[in-house]
C-alpha cells in the first residue's frame, strides 16, 4: 500500500469561534478556511485523514435542548455528538469538494458517522470531569441531579454545569473501511468529536454511553491503526511552549519523546489544554515513530516546510554509521 | 458483479412513532425492530442499503431551536437534515451491529453523510409546499417572515407553518462509494432524510439549500444508480390500495407500470402519502425492469415470500414461446 497519510486533529472552535455568534455561515467560512489549509498537506503528497471536534457546537444543541424544556425529547450525550458528525461533517465535506473543484483536483471526499468503544475505566465514569452544556442556576442543578441523575459540580462561581466521564477510545468501528477508502484517494472526515462513546456489555452487545471522548486521543489512535506517516494536531497556538503565558516562555520547534515525557510529569502542559494534545501525540510517535506536528492552522503551510510548529519525535538514538 | 442489492426505504416515523414521546431509547426500540425486520432481507441473499426518513426528527429539532429562541442561532435545513443522518444513522448502525452479532452474522455496517444535488426546479423554489416544524400564532408567524424571509401558510386552523420546497434529487454524491462499498458486503446507511439538499451554483461552486427532498424518490434514484435488484418501500400500510379508506377499498397484491401510472392520474394515491412512493417506485420499474415492493416492517417477512404486500412491476408483454 504506497499512499503516505496524514490524520489531522482540529478542535471545533476552529469552526465555531468564540467570539462570533456561531451561525452556519461563519462556521461554514471557517470551513472553507480550514479547508484551504489541509488542502497545503494534500499538496505535499499526503491523503488526507481529518478529525474534526465538536465542543461549542454540541454546547448550542445542549442549551437549544435545555430551553425547550419539556415540549420535545432531550437527546443524551452520545446522540447529540453523533448530530455534530452529522453537521460538521456536511458543513467540511461540502467546502471541501469546492475548493477541490476550485483547485482542479479530482478527489472524493467521504464522512463516515463513526463510534468508538471506550475503555471502561472505572474511576473515570465514578468521578467524572469533562464539563459540557450551559451553566445552571442552584436550583436548576439540583433538580437535573434529581431529574437525570446528572453530576453536575460547581464551576467557579460561574454557575452550576454538568459533568461527563471523558475516557480512552480504544476502538473505532469501521477502522477498515477507513483504511481502504484513503488507500483509494479518498479524503475521509471521521471521528468527529472524538467518535460517539460506546461501551461493550457483558455479552458483546454495544450500547451508546454519555461521555466525551477527547477527538486528540481518537485521533491519536486512528494515525496508528491507519499507519499514518504523519499526525497534525491543529490548535490555537504555533506550537508547544514551555512556561507557557509566563515570563519564561518559550517556544520549542522540536520535542523528543523523552523530554515530552518530562514535561508533562512537571506539569508543562496543563490538561484541558495543551496536556492531552501532547500525550495524545506521544502514543503515536512511540507506537510508530513517526512525526507529529503541532501548530495553528493559520500558520500550518509554513509548519510544513519546517519554518515554526512543534515537531514531537522519536528520541535521538546515537547514530552509528557502519561505514 | 454478482452481489444482488436491495434499497430500503422507510420513513422517520417507523422509528420516531406518533403516540409516543420520542425519546432516545423508544427510537433505539424501534430501530432494534426495524433492523430485525431489514436482516430477513439479507436472508433472502440481498445486501442492503438502507435510506430512513427524518420527518418527526427533523420536527423535534426545529420546535427545540424555536424554544432557543435567540439564545443560540438556528441550524438552516439542510443542516438539521446531516445531524439527523448522524443521529438516526448512529442509531440504526448500532442495532444493525448489535442484531449482526447476535444473529452470528458477520458485516461491516457504514453510514455514509449523504448530499444530493437537487433539480433547481424554479417552480417548486418559487412556490413551496412541503410543510415543515411547529405551528406558530399569526404574530410569529410575521416575525418569521421579517425575521428570516420564511414562506408561511395557515394551516388547517391549527395555526401557521413554515413552508419549503420538495425538490427532486438529481444526483447522489459519493454514490460510487455506496456502490463499492456495497459489492464488498457492507451493509450501507445513505441518503438519510432524502440526502442534505445541494444547489449548483453557476460555476459549479455547490451550497446547501433550505429544502426537502423526498426520501423515496432518493432512495429510487440511489437504487437504480446501484443497479439494485430490488427496491422495497417500508410504509404504514401492508401494500397499495386503491380507494383507500373507502367502502371500495382493496388492497392490490401486484400493479403494472401501466394501471400505476393509470391510478396515479385518476388520484387514487394522494400527494403526501402513497402518490410519491408509487412514483418513485415507477421511476425504478420502468429504469430497471426490476420490482419494487411496498408493504409494512412488520408484515414484511411474509411479503418477501409474496404473502402480503404490494408489488410494482413491468406491464405484462404477450409471451411469446418460441418452441
Amino acid at each position: 500500500m504506497g499512499v503516505k497519510k496524514a490524520v489531522i486533529a482540529f478542535g471545533g472552535n476552529a469552526i465555531l469561534k468564540e467570539k462570533e455568534r456561531g451561525t452556519v455561515s461563519e462556521q461554514l467560512q471557517h470551513c472553507r478556511e480550514t479547508c484551504d489549509a489541509l488542502l497545503d498537506i494534500l499538496d505535499k503528497g499526503y491523503e488526507l485523514i481529518i478529525v474534526h471536534g465538536n465542543g461549542p457546537q454540541v454546547g448550542n444543541m445542549l442549551i437549544q435542548m435545555e430551553e425547550a424544556g419539556g415540549k420535545t425529547p432531550s437527546l443524551p450525550l452520545d446522540v447529540c455528538v453523533a448530530a455534530t458528525q452529522g453537521t460538521m461533517g456536511f458543513m467540511l465535506e461540502i467546502e471541501m469538494r469546492n475548493q477541490l473543484r476550485e483547485r482542479g483536483i479530482e478527489r472524493e471526499v467521504t464522512t463516515l458517522v463513526t463510534q468508538v468503544v471506550i475503555d471502561p475505566d472505572i474511576e473515570k465514569f465514578e468521578h467524572p470531569t469533562k464539563p459540557v452544556g450551559p451553566f445552571y442556576s442552584a436550583q436548576r442543578a439540583e433538580e437535573l441531579r434529581q431529574e437525570k441523575h446528572w453530576e453536575i459540580v460547581e464551576d467557579s462561581h460561574r454557575g452550576f454545569r454538568r459533568v461527563v466521564p471523558s475516557p480512552r477510545p480504544v476502538q473505532i468501528l469501521g477502522i477498515q473501511t477507513i483504511k481502504s477508502l484513503v488507500e483509494r484517494g479518498h479524503i475521509i472526515i471521521a471521528g468527529g468529536g472524538g467518535g460517539i462513546p460506546l461501551l461493550r456489555e457483558e455479552g458483546g452487545r454495544m450500547v451508546g454511553v454519555e461521555a466525551v471522548v477527547d477527538k486528540d486521543y481518537t485521533a491519536s489512535l486512528l494515525a496508528r491503526e491507519v499507519e499514518a506517516e504523519l499526525f497534525i494536531i491543529l490548535t490555537r497556538v504555533p506550537g508547544v511552549a514551555i512556561g507557557f503565558r509566563t515570563e519564561r516562555e518559550r517556544f520549542l520547534d522540536r520535542l523528543t519523546v523523552q523530554e515530552a515525557r518530562k514535561y508533562l510529569a512537571s506539569g508543562e502542559f496543563p490538561p484541558g489544554s495543551m496536556g492531552p494534545k501532547v500525550s495524545a501525540a506521544l502514543d503515536f510517535v512511540e507506537a510508530t515513530g513517526q512525526e507529529v506536528l503541532i501548530t495553528a492552522p493559520e500558520v500550518l503551510k509554513q509548519a510544513l516546510e519546517g519554518l515554526t510548529g512543534t515537531r514531537l519525535v522519536k528520541d535521538d538514538v546515537p547514530s552509528v554509521k557502519l561505514m
